[in-house]
């Protein structure tokens, strides 16, 4: 007695979990230590020091009914105030504690956004390749995604024109992902600029906002000297989803914000509906834990050039082995051109060499497959003849 | 550019946050200690020893990847476990692993089991009075609510008779909160086993399940020797909610867990559907560090004898001011008959002696108020004088 609304999501949700499972029976097979999975994003840095001294300090020294009890269903006013400051600090802007919600993460943050714009039938543009949970949290809410492609040709960055031609009264948002998973590209400031000066029009034509949702887990890892363009420089009706998940390596925690850019739309009134979606859809609130460590930890951050390395080791290892890559700019995502036409062959020929990575048709990418390359640099290195071997089949 | 379905739930939830607003600002003017705030259910005794040992012990012992990494969407499989195994000594049940769902609190179980089942249009039994957030998450996949009134004669029970006149073959399921918040009554075996006959009837008859959400938040908060029936005992389409708020004073944190009856309807494609729906309603999963904590504490508690002693002092002091009132049997909360027809003219009478409850109809109980006690004793003994000034504008 499942309702007919879960089958779409239970039907999509196959794929990741078939490769997780794969990857767990693998490992017993062979041991854990020869299998080289580079299919989820799950960081394999530990939280920074920050975070344990934090966690002592909360758990010895403070309230334990201010840690553990409820707070206002936005999160700890000195979290929000935290979160502000640092944003202001460091984009020049202007957001307060009423513009800040914690959220259960980026993924909250966004479902809490969706709920508050979006009526069924409503819509919102997707840039290809993409996170597809993005249809899953619109679809939570009856919306749809209209899918604008990008690729090789652009350098997977998307097309202002295209965005032009998809855009269409029924669009309530644009959500954009930068730096990118799957593709690892960082978009440049132009392309900002050319979206955003598309969307100002639209906004113009409709009457409405079409508010972009910059969903941003990966803005702290650049490996590259580009800047991340801060949206809400650029364009007023932006909302931010964050999360520390990467930058503090912290996924399983759920720990994110949501930001209103105080220069969009009445953003007094969309605080307040936003509290309520984000508490009505089930979260309540932020884990309050977490709240107090992000509290005392905003300056701090995993070791990035662990991941920089990482990139370029695993970017010489594919390449050299004879497949073509994107060089990751930024998350921890390797974006690899598929030898055949349909990369699930091409997968299925990485795992006999006990390399697993997603197909991109898992995020509308079809032709390519992602790597994510969060794990250890040993298994990396110790990947390199099974790539050389997987490669030889392919080129020689 | 707020969502035209999202009026109803910014609407609805003014009532309880205004007096939130109230509560600090007269806390403000008159000083905390002489505001007796009986509005939130926050509880206030700290957490049991067990919790602080157990973050101590996470943070300084645990791989740090498994205490803050991804872990299975379902939750870490030795917290089902833990789960599974004290459901089933302490009810003699056959719960698995594979029926439990670690979620954000009871309120992100709730979500997961309704996105489940309903699709648009669907309807929910609920018997008021009751916790109206019902409602709301009811509303995120556009199902509605049937309320079926249970009242003083009855004790506050709901009547199985009612229960049958109110059935439809679109009812997919009925709520049973037991104890009970707002009335603090605990539903009868008695009266458990009347639901539970009508509603296998219906099911025969309507050739479905009609699960029972059982929201058990306050299933150890009992100040009789009253039993409170477990469900899946009595039923098998039983899909239990369950938070650790308040038995562990953690309810900041957002950890609880859903557990579906093993006798249920193919429990197995139930458990991969609510899965994926706790996962896309946008938690992706339990805190990781809360879920870990919970698999040290099982079998801590707070000191329940605290609220008992609450209860019955609130209870003589209400009484001897003049005031009916339902004497607790459970959770944390009286109920309280209004003097007046409109209790909100009550509840205003109450804040003139600086003692704040809420209105019956937030819980569509009107004619009444509900008073949390799970404040200090001290706040409580304080509270007398001004009861018992309020009690003499009505009954001197």
């Amino acid at each position: 007695m499942i309702a007919k609304s879960m089958t779409p999501f239970v039907r999509g949700s196959s794929e990741i979990r078939k490769m997780f499972e794969e990857g767990k029976k693998m490992a017993e097979i062979y041991g854990a230590e020869n299998v080289y999975d580079y299919s989820v994003g799950n960081p394999g840095l530990h939280p920074p020091k920050e975070v344990y001294d934090a966690i002592d300090h909360i758990n010895h020294d403070l309230d334990p009914h201010m840690v553990h009890g409820y707070m206002a269903n936005a999160g700890h006013v000195s979290t929000r105030q935290t979160v502000a400051d640092d944003l202001n600090k460091r984009f020049g802007t202007d957001y307060t504690i009423d513009n800040i919600i914690m959220t259960v993460g980026a993924g909250s943050a966004i479902n809490a956004l969706m709920k508050t714009i979006y009526d069924p039938g409503d819509k919102q543009i997707v840039f290809a390749p993409y996170f597809v949970e993005y249809d899953n949290w619109a679809g939570n809410y009856y919306a749809e995604s209209i899918v604008v492609r990008s690729n090789e040709a652009n350098g997977f960055e998307p097309d202002p024109e295209d965005l032009k031609k998809a855009l269409t009264p029924d669009v309530k948002a644009v959500i954009i992902n930068n730096p990118n998973n799957p593709t690892g590209v960082i978009y440049s400031e132009e392309t900002i600029i050319g979206l955003t000066n598309v969307l100002k029009e639209a906004e113009r034509e409709f009457g409405h906002p079409v508010y972009i949702i910059s969903d941003e887990p990966y803005r702290e890892l650049v490996y590259t000297d580009q800047e991340v363009p801060f949206i809400p420089n650029y364009y007023d009706n932006t909302l931010i989803a964050y999360s520390w998940s990467k930058s503090l390596s912290l996924p399983g925690e759920r720990i994110g914000y949501l930001a209103i850019s105080p220069k969009s739309d009445d953003p007094e009134e969309f605080f307040g509906a936003a509290v309520v979606a984000s508490r009505v859809s089930g979260a309540t609130n932020a884990p309050s834990l977490q709240q107090l460590i992000i509290d005392e930890c905003i300056d701090a951050q995993v070791d990035i050039s662990y991941y920089k390395k990482n990139a370029e080791d695993l970017y010489k290892i594919v390449t050299d082995a004879g497949f073509t890559a994107l060089k990751p700019q930024g998350a921890f995502y390797m974006w690899v051109k598929s030898p055949v036409a349909d990369e699930h062959e091409f997968i299925d020929a990485l795992k006999q060499e006990r390399i697993l990575g997603v197909a991109g048709s898992a995020f509308a990418g079809p032709g390519y497959i992602r790597l994510s390359f969060c794990i250890s640099n040993e298994t990396i290195m110790n990947s390199a003849e099974s790539f050389r071997r997987a490669g030889n089949k392919y080129f020689k």
